[in-house]
């Protein structure tokens, strides 16, 4: 079989693009608004992408006078979702670092029955440093620390998904026998972190449990993905550093014995899309020329660990003098050491870095035509770089509506994406093995197809 | 204006009656299949009940062979339920002993948005003793130190709630400002057992917070409710018994300053009706000769916190001298008194016990005509009993069917029910008073209306 393309919407804010809740091309909506989100789902669905996804934060981001913030919770939103479509995936982000093991367990396998099978849970350390004071936590911990505590989590969360087989429940009202008790173990887990006695008290998910996605970068990060993820959202500023997180991730994938098709390598893809290259050129200037520079320094800021860059003024020329080692970083480190190489390569000043960052806080940003996104798409997806895109549209819906209308049969005249969805869970979709079962271990661990 | 009576749906498995799940009236659906939900809120929708309501529990009870478990996740749930319906209340069991403050406002507040200001949070502190060992810990803590955790729990996410202004997001994309800073506040919670910088990161929602909701019985589940409830549910098995919680409720609300119309109180009441007496008593009958001992004595095992029953046989008469004193009971100790106080009463047999018990839990029983129920709820109502019921069907969905059709009309000829929704939220129609906000001190506390 062919390799597939797969396309997955982030849905952020009005846009990607920080100023896009104040350009005219985006929705008027409130970030609360369920019909926003209903509507951007549905047409996701139309177009036939694999799935859309919510990111998360555990704290209000600073600057609340110029950024759009406020957006809903995500695993409720995915309740919602779940009733108003049929067959796109859901993806929504939760924390290991501030949740406890059985809740989280029980949410999900709550959304994949009330999806039919259609969850991915991303799973993330949660690297904002204002999460912890919201947790009764005096500062936040350090990224190894968070990462040995997502490990444990995983490992818990997975017991609990494979605590019921799939025959338990009998429910045969002749005999009086509703399941069968030895069809259903406890979890009982004892971890670095987590104790955790279990059973699951809901039963086996139709995908057994969400699909593992994850977007950790940093070394860390890395060696997580390498292990459990199934499908990663990855931010590259250059398609050669893309290639170089590919073949690193399925290298450290094959060496844990895992197959490298079972890691879906999905980088950001945030492009400014237009009938000709100017236009498209000109939504982006657009944009830029809406931003609020203290809006940029306060993310910025944040990527580096709540450093203080106020001292610079938008036109200096940037070094990497002016920046903090990122490998002391203990927030989102992997951002922060793309960020430097950018200023030790390009060599920007503030207001020029702070734009590039604007667009899509790191990830890839492009500009032009549906056949030049088409082409970057197919060029990435052949070299090595990428097993799909998350698309991440600048403004929303509008860009979006451009990117299916127009991009999405360019890519599926040239082959490389589906016409219609097929049968099965987000999993099936995705290329992704059935997830096994300690009730049934002789069971093919290979799809049949 | 006249007292209103209030009806809340109380959604459990295929019925409260524990063996629902064989009779041959019940749903033939997974407990895991939303449409079952869906449908079950529509059709409390069109009936106008002011809610539905979802209980939960944080471990898998005990005689799975037996007992139909493994509903969904209550806040998923209403996810779903929010995209679904577009009247109803919708009401979810959340614990304040095994979960964050800062989560759990995010995700009712998101519930609130999502629903238009339909939610409502029953409070509960996790009787369960299972519950204890999925959250790491070695055994249960006491009803004393699970209500200090609720108090404090409590104020951290009302103050979360109230972080934002209701005018604090401006959006007005000329001039580039998003929201007023000074309209949005940290909630700087320091309590006994939490500490919540906050503020949230979700705007404050239509009701303001979600209407609180208890059922506590105990002498800290009463005092707790009289401070926070604004909708009680509460397990009675005599009228008697109603009367003295509900003036007791009442008298201690205004003690605390608070108007008693500011409690909605709602005993449970689980009716089997049928066209003729001797129809429902039938259905009652045929209930309990489908029940299974070991699932009734498990259950009275869990509401003694786990005392062991096992020596007792179906045919022995009980005495108060076969349970463990009430008082010392860490679990649900309401429901072990009540329990208790019907032992000394009435004599019972073991499997009398059983079967007075695996109606509804220790929830009031009836069996009678449409006539006879709605005799019951309006004597309830205008006996000082009751400010409405919570409906707890024998039999799903064919016992609420009847209702709706049967009971709901007559209530409605008597003048005690309403035929058309009004406007507004779920604290509206519960005749609640606005929530006040830190933000517009002066404003009214009382309803216009």
């Amino acid at each position: 079989m062919a390799r597939e393309l797969h396309l997955n919407l982030f849905i952020n804010g009005r846009g990607h693009h920080e100023t896009a809740w104040r350009h005219p091309a985006s929705t008027t909506k409130a970030l609360s608004d369920l019909s926003y989100y209903r509507d951007l789902a549905l047409a996701a669905e139309a177009a036939k992408l694999d799935s859309i996804f919510f990111a998360d934060q555990l704290a209000l981001g600073d600057e609340l006078a110029h950024a759009a913030r406020g957006e809903l919770e995500p695993v409720t939103l995915l309740g919602a979702l779940a009733a108003l479509t049929s067959q796109i995936g859901l993806i929504a982000t939760a924390s290991t670092t501030y949740n406890e093991p059985y809740n989280l367990a029980r949410q999900f396998a709550s959304l994949d029955h009330l999806s039919g099978g259609r969850i991915g849970w991303n799973i993330v350390t949660s690297w904002a440093p204002g999460a912890a004071v919201n947790f009764g936590q005096e500062a936040q911990v350090g990224i190894d620390q968070r990462y040995a505590r997502a490990h444990d989590f995983v490992e818990a969360v997975s017991k609990l998904w494979d605590s019921w087989a799939r025959d338990a429940i009998v429910d045969d009202r002749d005999s009086g026998t509703y399941a069968r008790p030895d069809r259903v173990r406890r979890a009982a887990h004892r971890g670095s972190h987590f104790s955790v006695a279990g059973a699951l008290n809901i039963p086996r998910s139709p995908q057994g449990r969400p699909v593992f996605v994850q977007a950790g970068a940093s070394k860390d990060g890395r060696a997580f993905a390498a292990r459990y993820a199934e499908a990663i959202f990855t931010a590259h500023l250059t398609k050669d550093s893309a290639i170089e997180f590919y073949a690193d991730i399925k290298t450290q994938a094959r060496a844990l014995g895992r197959g490298p098709d079972q890691i879906v390598i999905l980088p950001g893809l945030s492009a400014a899309i237009g009938s000709t290259e100017a236009e498209a050129k000109r939504v982006w200037e657009e944009l830029n020329e809406l931003s609020h520079p203290s809006v940029g320094l306060a993310r910025l800021s944040s990527r580096f660990g709540g450093h203080d860059f106020s001292h610079l003024k938008l036109d200096d020329v940037l070094s990497v003098e002016d920046f903090p080692d990122p490998s002391q970083v203990q927030a989102s480190r992997s951002r922060a050491q793309s960020i430097t190489a950018l200023v030790a390569r390009e060599r920007p000043t503030l207001r020029g870095l702070l734009h590039s960052l604007a667009g899509a806080r790191g990830h890839f940003t492009a500009t032009g035509t549906p056949e030049q996104i088409a082409d970057i798409i197919e060029d990435w997806f052949v070299s090595g770089a990428a097993d799909g895109f998350n698309v991440m549209p600048p403004i929303l819906p509008t860009q979006f509506d451009i990117f299916a209308s127009e991009v999405v049969p360019l890519l599926r005249r040239r082959g490389l994406f589906r016409s219609e969805y097929g049968d099965g869970t987000l999993r099936d979709r995705l290329g992704l093995d059935p997830v096994q079962s300690q009730f049934d271990p002789a069971e093919p661990v290979k799809r049949s197809a």
